[in-house]
């Protein structure tokens, strides 16, 4: 599979190594160089600096040929944005983006965006574990 | 249940609230008395403001009755310290953690505390989720 992830901070760098380590061709995009040193040292996808809401970046991370496009930055809208881009300029088969903010997430899934909040899946995995333990 | 939770930013407020509705009874910590406007507006537990790391306060929050206590505010060093003092001073029987350096999650699993790094959970959800869209 063909990933081009933007976005290199801890769960975007643990993304792509898990991926890139099962033999997936791996992109990943952050604005930030200094960020890459999250991957892992065997690291074999590429990494590129830049905006992933920049359509001639995404081009060059090869979004044209991709079957998936994960969007994991710190920013909600930036995600939106890149994941809207992704799905409907480039039509990418599979599209995900993390929403921090729940009430939104169910605006962007009304657009058609798959949008995963992190807070609703940890509160509930933490009940889970509270009713289990 | 008597819960005890420590830290109410997004994912404290959310679990806190999720507690309550089912009828658990719950208090709240947070140094920063803004945080609990993330609280639901009916929410029917205990909100104190102050330092979950000091045993006075955990005191004042209930935790010599406490059946579970979890620490979730945004410092890693503050939630391990909180969760110790409350399974070994306290004997709180369930004890959770969030940690987000993976690093660290396994030296605190060697000392006896249930600790949850959500960004090995969510890079791995996901996974999952681009491997079944």
């Amino acid at each position: 599979m063909n990933v081009v992830i933007m976005g290199c901070g801890r769960v975007g760098a643990q993304l792509a190594s898990l991926l890139d380590t099962e033999g997936h061709n791996v992109t990943v995009l952050d604005m930030n160089a200094h960020s890459f040193r999250r991957l892992l040292s065997n690291f074999g996808g590429t990494a590129l600096v830049g905006n992933g809401t920049s359509e001639e970046l995404l081009k060059k991370a090869g979004i044209e040929g991709a079957d998936a496009f994960v969007a994991v930055t710190e920013g909600d809208n930036r995600n939106v944005m890149a994941a809207q881009i992704a799905k409907h300029i480039f039509n990418v088969p599979k599209v995900v983006c993390r929403i921090y903010d729940p009430l939104r997430k169910d605006v962007y899934e009304e657009l058609g965006i798959e949008a995963i909040s992190p807070t609703t899946i940890f509160a509930q995995l933490l009940k889970e574990r509270l009713e289990h333990l």
